[in-house]
């Protein structure tokens, strides 16, 4: 029998790490699904009825979590197992998504529930403080109404850029025009520095939305594209985001697929982007216009591809191949354009894949349609947010004592 | 600033679980180290001296490390730190190497030394079985002057071919004209399953190699080409191996960089071995044979590489280029073949890579050649049969009673 190589990664841990990984283990669980009965959190997480006990308990105390009885909620003789619930008016994150014409914002409970959304223009040619005053500004009327009590522990943006891992700067966005900009910071300026401020690609966001609570829960494994002019990819391996040395792991988009193809927006020739993105996609509908809806709306009516929409069908098709060579993915998700796309041309996508890839018999890669939709960036950003408590919840529930009131009352510039 | 996501793994951990990681983990540092003061491992672990103390104890007790006080090691006015080592001599592996022409076996002690080698024949056209028996036949020879009292703890090998980790079958090795071979179980019945045999791809034993032993060292994000006729990927992300859904992760050299390129065994046109493998070079070179040897003989003559060989290496970049793309490691290895063809085309492969990866001022990735040179896979296949001792060195001692008798017993068939 083969024996999957575990890696330690290098630290010891002692009790009290242990108890705050269970604690942060256990809060994962509900709320990843909602609503949990004590009995399964024993099973899962393989610890005793009483560890469990005690550490709801402690959960329940710092007002993260509920229990109850459900009602028929009865197995057997025993008595009822209690259920766990998040408490999803009680723990919130602001979730935010800068789009190219507007900037969309969610209050997002524990437990996932979109709980308001706001959206905000974003002028042409916005600047980074001008969206970043927009995105407190909304932020502070989408918390109008949370009880005074709750407890704001984060705020999560996902944009179409290169964003670095290691100090949260968006290296380059193209499409919003801006480069070397740290916009978390100038978000924590704003708030006061009263609860961190993640930021993620928006690719790197769908992935981990998808495999949350869209098509890709429970898999291990996953390639998310997002595509509109570029074609960007979100990857989880083993579970977890992959996002390489400096956060620009995913870069798909230019993974030269025929050196001696369509010139590139980066100067390349035969980037998988530029045979597959809306500019390829706009030439082969025979259309003027790379606005994105409006090609959707084309490629919706697509009975039968014509050639050259075909031609970025096989492109669309050995990309995936590639990624499934090289990943061993269980599936390949398609969002943004190409969720449009795909269906147009389905044929010669699947026909190419099965064609191209090693060993077909024995993979178990599927091409799969967001289940999120246009959620799932900003679903994303809002996992992003709520990452750290998952981590960590006696410290980040202290660190976010009096963060709500602080981001309500920011001072703004209007 | 940004937070890295911990997404955890769904399970508790209570205090014998901890005991075991803390053991598994204390004993990694010693086997990758090879000597450690108990004062490192304190700071390394992040536990108390006492705590450290007591683990150091136990696997002295278990026989599996020694301590001692090293001459002139005084740091301060302190008592000297007391250091760990490795018990080389008392707990083993064998790592086998399936090569096209030969078996290479090595005896690996605790700490990664080789303690001896041999090399068998592989016949042209051998078939498993008799594969198997040469192994255990060679095995027996290697292990024949070990202490009575040593522990045989595993047997690891790798091999040119895809293999699932599911269930360690070797799905389909060309070069070896082998499909659909439990080689592992072969091996495990010879030795009546005294200890676990596992195996793995070439390619991905190099890259567990190199993290652990080689020019990787360190890193967390790396990227291992090994390259002959064929081309093959070993992948770390986030320091650990990066295999897929069922093992087949990293078969980068049937990633296609020119669609209407030179055609593959696989039957694709432009498949990245397609355009660098030995083939592509024996061409380049003008010379019929693809023999490796010959080939690196007359790639270390190259001064001025010749036009075709120029192109060569201009895929080789193109390749090389993708992947940083997709993975955004520290480093690119090139292994087998690709670092003899490497320093002959350097000038091309450098101007590509970097003309190709994006934000190329912030990315640190390195082009390296392998620091274990033709030893990385038989070292790889060493340390996954250690993996599972850096898990559970209480569980993996104690199955290994025994074991160092039986396969020296081995019935075989002549």
């Amino acid at each position: 029998m083969p024996l999957q190589q575990q890696r330690p990664t290098g630290k010891g841990a002692n009790q009290e790490a242990v108890r705050r990984h269970n604690l942060g283990t256990l809060l994962g669980h509900v709320h990843r699904d909602g609503d949990v009965s004590r009995a399964a959190l024993t099973t899962r997480m393989d610890l005793n009825r009483s560890t469990i006990a005690a550490l709801v308990a402690e959960l329940e105390r710092l007002g993260v979590v509920a229990q109850a009885t459900p009602r028929g909620d009865r197995q057997g003789a025993g008595r009822p197992s209690l259920h766990v619930r998040p408490g999803e008016r009680e723990v919130c994150v602001i979730a935010v998504e800068l789009r190219v014409e507007s900037i969309e914002l969610a209050r997002i409970g524990l437990g996932g529930a979109v709980l308001g959304r706001r959206s905000a223009p974003m002028a042409p040619g916005s600047n980074p403080d001008d969206a970043a005053d927009e995105v407190v500004r909304t932020a502070a009327d989408l918390l109008a109404d949370v009880a005074d009590d709750a407890l704001l522990v984060g705020i999560g943006v996902g944009m179409p850029g290169i964003v670095s891992t290691e100090d949260g700067r968006i290296h380059y966005a193209p499409n919003l025009s801006w480069s070397d900009v740290a916009f978390s910071d100038l978000l924590e300026q704003r708030i006061g520095g009263a609860i961190p401020v993640v930021i993620g690609n928006d690719a790197n966001l769908g992935v981990l939305a998808e495999h949350a609570r869209g098509v890709a829960r429970g898999m291990t494994d996953v390639v998310y594209l997002s595509g509109d002019v570029g074609v960007g990819g979100g990857l989880i391996t083993r579970g977890r985001r992959l996002l390489g040395t400096v956060g620009y792991a995913g870069e798909v988009g230019h993974m030269r697929i025929t050196v001696d193809g369509r010139r590139c927006r980066c100067g390349n020739r035969g980037c998988w982007e530029a045979e597959i993105g809306a500019l390829a996609v706009a030439d082969a509908l025979g259309t003027p216009s790379h606005e994105i809806a409006h090609l959707v709306d084309l490629l919706d009516e697509v009975d039968t591809p014509s050639p050259p929409l075909r031609e970025v069908g096989l492109m669309l098709g050995v990309g995936i191949t590639n990624l499934i060579n090289i990943f061993d993915p269980q599936a390949v998700i398609l969002g943004g354009l190409l969720s449009a796309l795909y269906p147009a041309v389905r044929d010669d996508v699947d026909a190419e894949v099965r064609r191209g890839t090693l060993d077909s018999e024995d993979r178990r890669t599927e091409v799969l349609l967001p289940g999120l939709g246009r959620d799932s960036v900003i679903v994303g950003a809002g996992e992003l947010a709520f990452g750290a408590m998952m981590s960590d919840p006696l410290a980040v529930s202290s660190a976010a004592e009096g963060a709500l009131a602080q981001v309500r009352a920011a001072p703004l510039p209007r």
